[in-house]
């Protein structure tokens, strides 16, 4: 079926975000369920439905179907009166009989509801054709409005002609030359695809804000942003763009911005919730407030515009290791299709924004590789040089192998770049070469020397491409096949990224070997502790206690330790952090794991849908994670060996909190109070001294006196 | 091509193996290389090759090959001769075209070698035809040998028709009905591929024999038996079987013999290494000693078949312990194809004799899947009530997750059989129904109590599936299934079995998923460090600095520590164990892992041709890898816990000699030393700080305190 005779619209809505007449025939019979009556429809109608209504000449008619529902007494539920629209219009049975037909249907179906009911729908039924009205279609369009396009004008042309048709749900008339060839597709165009599903948006009140960047930082969609900018910017500011006197001691001349992208926020309210800053005057307040969203809307989408045309941060100017600093580092990680409050985004932001522009990302199946490529948009983007990360999803059960693939490319290619280099070094010149093969690339400012460096490197190889020296001829493809790789000679950052279902289970078999293989890889295990995205299945990082699926008598041994594993190599940078319990810890982890060269672990807490309770007490509970010596933070460092220091640090103090009040704010472990009470009280008693004995290894390993109770 | 009109045998011992003449066309020529003359040949002939001659009316020449070669001071190479001979007779030249042929072809061969290997070709050619006899065939066959049957008499049918086809090569003749439908293959059939690969085979001094039992223990190929028997059985035997009274306690009265399997020794003499028995008056002798095999061949045939007749050891009656004892116990896997001196085989074959009349095992790909299965053989063998291993391969990938299914399945079963039996407890018995359900299957005796009531439980399912109750007919379909599964309610043991190119790397991830299961089944590793069995490949357990295929420089990182990872979970029975070091630990530890109601893991140390040196010194270079510290001997047992008990317990001592005075003994590291000086110091001194390390780590697990430097 390619085409209607009969087209009913039962929202009204939809005509502003749906093609709703397009499959119409000529001559069909439009029904919509209007709130507007015969006389007002009419300029109602989106200019396309119009058009439609006109040129394929449609009978058209409208009922108020919520009016009659409620005057019926059957509240919202207009079924019963759009059904006998579409018997009275559509002529499938003759009038009289279908309304008979429908009554005898309304016996048999809500007889046993009681005679009410049905006297209610009948009663519905009656007065439908009374409420039906068919409207007469002009001879001339006249709507100065029309179904709005799905992205901006501003947005790319592929956003605009392949990923909004997508949007749109008409991806399968898209034609397959439309498609990338070889699967590549754009980054950054989730900022195309304007959802606005929350309807209250985070308010910065720039008074009494400290700057401190916090809510920037634990932001999962990245739609908190923050930059430092010179005053004479502000002329062309809208008239409620916000901005306050920047509180960096080297910024101490410049204006300091907290822009909400107004149109992408989820409303999970993590940002209000680690605002440490009261209000005196109205101590319900912070620096950081929600409030409605439609009102604020269309200023906030004009302030974010002019928020973006801020010139960003000199990376290589400010102190990466520090929330306030690298929060003014632009996110190349946005706006994903991740759960309000989820507890993973905010570590791949932080990754994008300290690593994304020189990053390879194997991506394990898993919540992840959802939104991180959740077509026809991705939340991966770039800078205003076009760098960003290149990202791709493997299986659960090969993305360790994946990731050091790219690796071992990366690797080869480097070395057949730097041999070129070096065979190449008469005609590009030596001082050139020597300063690109010897170049530290530890810090950013070594990063953009170097890349000042392969930009000059690349301008002399097209000199000499181009020129006509006879004694270069000879060495032209040696010299294109250098330009060709030439980007490779910039340091790259290879991060392997996944859940525990991959990492603990499925892929903990490659993992290991990658691990044990010595290459300089960075994994990244986003532990929620559960199977999120495939529904809430028990992994090995599931904790004693939990109830998941085929867990559902709560897991009954402990959870895997991943990191200990990683730990026994001793050539492995092996981190445990929590955002929400230390930002500052978290930070130094992603820092020293991507500078050890060799392989790295970071174990991710992560709070998750799957937990069983409200996400806004996400960073609570990641507080009380650790400080019930649940979740030790800690961190590895094999570079410390040579130094002569104990390569274990343990970042958190020994249990304030007993384990139970940690883990009952939970549902997934709470639930078992009530299914299996002494079940729970058994596997909670073993918990605890699970936690006790991880605790007292941890301790161990870091050189700490234990009395073996937890305690240090 | 399935006929030849020319048939030419340059080794003579092949006529008494092969069917040389098979495939000979009527009227072919058939030449031999023969150290018989034409006057004697005829009768040197087996049967069958006479009279093939005859019936196909063939013509027979003869050359002594190996007198011409020798004569032209050409040694043993005779290409050149039957060269000749062939051209002389086939016809597919003129003889003198042909001679003339090859003596060019001769300068152009070895021209380069000089003139006078040149001449000696020439020589040999000239002499050939002179050597070259046709021989006359006699009308009538007169051997009164022929060749002999690949397998005894006494071999069961499908060894006769099946096995035996497929030993002589001829695999492709047997039609597909011959083979096992669903590739089930009868076991114990090692036993009659009788392979006298050995010159030299183990001789017993029943005078000074100690009665250890340690030769039987080490014997990789199971050809060493011992027992236990009534004085009054002694006058049966051969004249030259030995006995001695028997040093048993418990069986003073009795006589003890210790018999080798002469056609199955591979004279690996681990056998002669291990005895402790010194012989006072000729101490190069001990109470086992190396003798030529073929003068005691036929006698140690005669005396092995009476020694099989002995009666086996009463299972129930003994302590299994102890080497002394449990060697009395017969394997239930013998000569296998395993290397001579194999470190891995007297793992399995103990496996075998302490579990094998009830195991499931599941053997993942590698050596002894090879030497596990090697069709048309298998050593895995049968007691006289036909009981013994079931057996079967899996992948490298995935042999963890197949064991596990054979727990499950078993585990499904017992359960379902439990459930039937409760069902049916009134027709068939409550006393018997009770006593099976809640049956102790702890001991040799519990189980034999245990068969007993399922055996008499199966006589009571038949009796009643037999009779004509009409209260019973209903119920006969349950109880007929009953009887089809009531083999499971005696216990089973479930072992997974696999090498370290398994364990440690390519089913690393499902024995991790398989061990956190809390199932129990036994994981036995077979760690020879290496991948054995594909060449010699690096895997996880390779050392730091031993050579290996991808590793020519010697390992740079150390062994993943298995046993540790395992020991984390806390619910898993972990041992490490080296069989030439404390044969009592070993066997301690398959007691222990098997009887632990939970996941096992046993970490057995293999020493392994890969190695690089004469595997006589296999068992010193186990007792050295301890001494040296490099292999911790160790159980972790669960268990202890809930007695208060410390799980581990380490069951070696601290390092008494240096590790390079063990690895320097094999070539696997000393290479390093002749190929990467530098490097291999350097790995060395990296390598004894491993072993310094995981000491003092396992020191800490054993609550011993230590100097951080590997003394505890």
């Amino acid at each position: 079926m390619d085409s209607a005779n009969f087209v009913a619209c039962h929202q009204f809505g939809f005509l502003e975000r749906y093609g709703v007449l397009d499959l119409a025939c000529p001559g069909a019979t439009f029904l919509l369920n209007s709130p507007y009556g015969p006389d007002e429809i009419w300029d109602r109608l989106p200019r396309s439905v119009q058009e439609a209504l006109i040129s394929k000449k449609m009978r058209f008619y409208i009922v108020d179907g919520y009016s009659v529902a409620k005057e019926a007494g059957m509240g919202r539920r207009i079924n019963t009166i759009m059904q006998t629209c579409f018997f009275a219009l559509s002529g499938v049975l003759p009038t009289d009989e279908a309304i008979e037909a429908i009554k005898q249907a309304i016996k048999k179906t809500y007889g046993k509801r009681g005679e009410v009911v049905v006297q209610q729908n009948y009663a519905a039924v009656d007065a439908t054709l009374a409420h039906l009205h068919e409207v007469p279609v002009p001879e001339e369009a006249s709507s100065d409005f029309d179904r709005p396009s799905l992205v901006p004008k501003a947005a790319p042309e592929f956003v605009q002609s392949v990923t909004a048709r997508i949007i749109e749900g008409k991806g399968n008339e898209l034609p397959v030359s439309a498609l990338p060839i070889d699967g590549t597709y754009p980054t950054a165009t989730t900022q195309w695809e304007k959802r606005n599903i929350s309807t209250e948006l985070p308010v910065w009140d720039s008074e009494i804000c400290i700057q401190c960047g916090k809510c920037t930082f634990v932001c999962p969609h990245a739609v908190i942003r923050q930059k430092i900018f010179d005053k004479e910017l502000l002329k062309d500011a809208p008239s409620t763009f916000k901005s306050a006197p920047a509180r960096y001691k080297e910024y101490k001349d410049k204006l300091f911005a907290l822009q909400i992208a107004p149109e992408d926020c989820t409303g999970c309210t993590l940002c209000v919730e680690v605002c440490p800053v009261k209000n005196k005057r109205q101590p319900k307040f912070k620096a950081i407030n929600m409030e409605p969203q439609a009102p604020l809307r269309t200023q906030e989408r004009e302030n974010w515009d002019f928020f973006l045309t801020l010139p960003e941060v000199d990376r290589t100017a400010i102190s990466l290791n520090q929330v306030k600093y690298n929060q003014l580092l632009r996110p190349l990680f946005e706006f994903s299709g991740a759960c309000a409050g989820c507890g993973e985004t905010p570590y791949l932001k932080l990754l994008s924004q300290l690593f994304g522009d020189r990053a390879l990302i194997a991506n394990a199946t898993g919540c992840s590789s959802i939104y991180g490529g959740n077509l026809p948009t991705t939340p991966w983007a770039q800078d205003s040089h076009g760098r960003g990360p290149a990202w791709s999803n493997s299986l659960f059960e090969d993305n360790a192998e994946f990731g050091f693939g790219m690796r071992v490319a990366l690797d080869q290619r480097l070395e057949a770049a730097t041999q070129k280099l070096r065979d190449l070094a008469e005609p590009i010149g030596p001082k050139l070469t020597q300063a690109i093969l010897f170049a530290d690339q530890l810090t950013e400012a070594d990063l953009q020397a170097q890349r000042g460096r392969v930009a000059e490197l690349k301008t002399r190889l097209q000199e000499l491409l181009d020129g006509d020296e006879t004694d270069i001829e000879p060495l032209k493809s040696e010299l294109a096949n250098l330009l060709s790789m030439a980007d490779v000679l910039v340091k790259k950052s290879v991060w392997i990224v996944g859940g525990d279902g991959w990492a603990y289970d499925i892929g903990y078999g490659g993992l290991d070997h990658v691990l044990a293989s010595g290459r300089n890889v960075n994994v990244l295990v986003l532990d929620t502790e559960v199977y999120s995205n495939t529904g809430g299945q028990m992994s090995k990082a599931t904790p004693r206690g939990a109830v998941a699926k085929f867990a559902a008598a709560g897991k009954p041994l402990p959870k895997k330790d991943l990191g200990l594993l990683a730990i026994s190599y001793g050539n492995i940078y092996v981190a445990r952090i929590a955002f929400g319990s230390s930002d500052a810890q978290t930070i130094k982890a992603f820092l020293e794991a991507e500078s050890y060269d060799g392989p790295s672990l970071i174990l991710a807490y992560s709070h998750c849908i799957a937990h069983g309770y409200d996400l806004k007490f996400g960073l609570d509970q990641q507080k009380a994670a650790v400080t019930s010596g649940y979740w030790p933070l800690y961190r590895y460092n094999p570079d410390r060996v040579e130094q002569g220091l104990n390569p274990f640090q343990l970042d958190s103090k020994a249990a304030k909190i007993k384990l139970e009040d940690y883990i009952y704010r939970e549902g997934r472990y709470h639930m078992l109070t009530q299914s299996h009470p002494d079940r729970a009280a058994k596997l909670l008693e073993l918990a605890q001294s699970d936690v006790e004995t991880r605790w007292a290894t941890y301790a161990q390993l870091a050189g700490l006196k234990t009395n073996g109770k937890g305690k240090a």
